[in-house]
């Protein structure tokens, strides 16, 4: 198994990566405490391919196991979800020492990361992220939380996770449409900060599509140690390193936010996103055409949307993007790109931005 | 207006304590950061006596100040709350910068705190405390939360004020079983940690009713430096030293959950849990009869209850305890004391707290 150390001190933790190694999640989760207790969070999609390993597994590593199973889709990303949670850990009398396993994508993790961090003040979790944007993003990095009717994400915590632990071998069962959105996270990478590994990309489109094993571990492996090395560097995002992550998000989100949340997957919208900024970061005069062009392609070839619907209220989203964390102090801060490898923080009036998307 | 320093590295703030000092709030706030919105959190009762003081003090600091109201009361501290103060946030679109600033006693700075705990993933707030419960308890050492319908503060964080600030004349306006249950609270620092402190109160008990100014101001100055220290060596609760300041609530919590959390102020039970760890200690040969009979002598003093009712099923409050958080791996740990000033941790079977509990 590969690992990358994700470097925060006393709350920092390894990521592991390999294939056919969901038998051996249990033996894992015995070396960090004492804990007795386990719950698996998890939805029934997912639970249909994996909880029985997994159950097994940690029952075998001598864990008292009990399951949670929550509805599939972003939709179920609520504060309900979080207080069903709870209620099953009271109900079982998980105490300080237990620990909840994030069995899914990005939504079981956010929400599982996000029940552990306020359950008697902060118990332990594990992510098992089984997606591609959840195994090189969401499940990375310590940010958990839900949406609110108004924007998402806006109610939620830091909490780091204990182990993250990723099998390759559950992206086999990924529904397509899934598989490509979590490419967009991971193109996101090399535009940020890895021009070596965005040409990689280039060259391995097939490869990756095909899942691959050799190329798909690599890929996930590197998106985990660059966004491992921007968190240890700005753990609680305040420094403005970790907001670099945020690339093609403050376009998504709002597009997300816009949609209900219904329309796109989360990738979908970043793809869109980070689309949407390279244009504003070239009519800005900050990125040249042919690097704006590379990204629309690279996404294009994969299969993704790139483009913001022309029925779409262009004003809507820029409203949706001042309600972004992001904006602070009535200004909107977007990440943009000067090359790709290379990107950087610039701050808009809520007018400006209106006029900026409006040309998206 | 005298200081006490919590050292808490980056997250470390002072406690300034003053007497009609309410109206040089916004200044201190304003020197917390840039931001310029500010969300006061209280309640009715509280907002009847010093919201407006508190609201011109912030505005004339070029606060953007917006009040969100609660029902008065512990049953109101639920989940429905906080997603009560997030609506206001989402409404008023309040940013990273902004401030949460509790205006109350325990109940409303929990709430304020993990309400700001939670929102973006964490904002700043200020306690502000107008009982003597929260200036030498709640509002001190960063514990924020709800309660549970099976348990109380089941749901909650670890999130640090930015600042406390105590007028001690808003003691003046405070109901008489309120104050006299704050000073259960006040006890418990001297059973827990300074004799002198404990023989200091035995001889102050008239000055301490009366609210005579410099023994109040000593007093409350004197629980706070207690509890900072405490807090300062375990901000977080896991090396078993911040346990000490739970003398007395793990039957005081019990207690309040199986009367529903209606029929005592939470320093009542406390003080009644104080008295029943004395007991235990006692029967289990590790305090004198004399220390524990100056305790109980002491509470009894003050007009508070010591006694569990008759009619109260010790079996339930022991059922109660084991779904405490205290409890850890199916044992329950009580803090009792082996003298006035000194007190260390024993773990209990549940079967030998259903015994123990009997007898008290």
């Amino acid at each position: 198994m590969e690992k990358v150390t994700v470097q925060l001190g006393e709350r920092g933790y390894d990521i592991l990566i390999g294939s056919a190694t969901l038998p051996t999640l249990g033996a894992h989760c015995r070396t960090l405490g004492p804990g007795t207790a386990a719950t698996i969070v998890t939805n029934q999609t997912v639970a249909a391919h994996y909880l029985t390993t997994v159950q097994s597994s940690l029952a075998k590593a001598d864990f008292d196991v009990s399951v949670c199973e929550l509805e599939d889709g972003e939709r179920f990303k609520t504060i309900r979800s979080i207080s069903h949670i709870h209620d099953h850990l009271v109900a079982r009398r998980m105490d300080r020492n237990g620990l909840l396993v994030a069995l899914g994508g990005g939504v079981i993790g956010d929400m599982a990361g996000f029940a552990a961090a306020t359950f008697l003040r902060g118990i332990g979790f594990v992510q098992v992220p089984t997606t591609v944007v959840a195994q090189v993003d969401s499940s990375v990095g310590g940010k958990t939380g839900v949406n609110h009717p108004r924007g998402k994400n806006l109610i939620g915590a830091f909490h780091q996770p204990r182990l993250v632990f990723m099998d390759m071998n559950t992206l086999a069962t990924l529904p397509r449409r899934e598989l490509l959105a979590g490419i967009a996270e991971v193109i996101k990478y090399g535009v940020i900060s890895d021009p070596v590994f965005f040409d990689y990309l280039e060259a391995n489109v097939e490869e990756i599509l095909a899942l691959e094993p050799g190329v798909t571990a690599h890929v996930v492996r590197r998106c985990c140690e660059l966004k491992a090395a921007v968190v240890a560097d700005d753990e609680r995002e305040t420094s403005g390193r970790r907001a670099i992550l945020n690339y093609g998000h403050t376009v998504g989100h709002a597009l997300e936010a816009v949609t209900r949340y219904r329309r796109y997957l989360h990738g979908e919208a970043v793809g869109i996103g980070m689309v949407a900024a390279a244009r504003i970061a070239h009519r800005e005069g900050i990125l040249d055409e042919d690097q704006m062009e590379r990204q629309r392609t690279l996404l294009q070839r994969f299969g993704l949307p790139t483009e913001i619907p022309a029925r779409i209220d262009r004003a809507a989203v820029a409203d949706a993007m001042t309600l972004d964390k992001k904006a602070a102090g009535g200004h909107i801060r977007m990440v943009l790109a000067e090359r790709i490898g290379q990107v950087k923080l610039v701050a808009f009036s809520a007018e400006k931005v209106r006029e900026l998307v409006r040309g998206t």
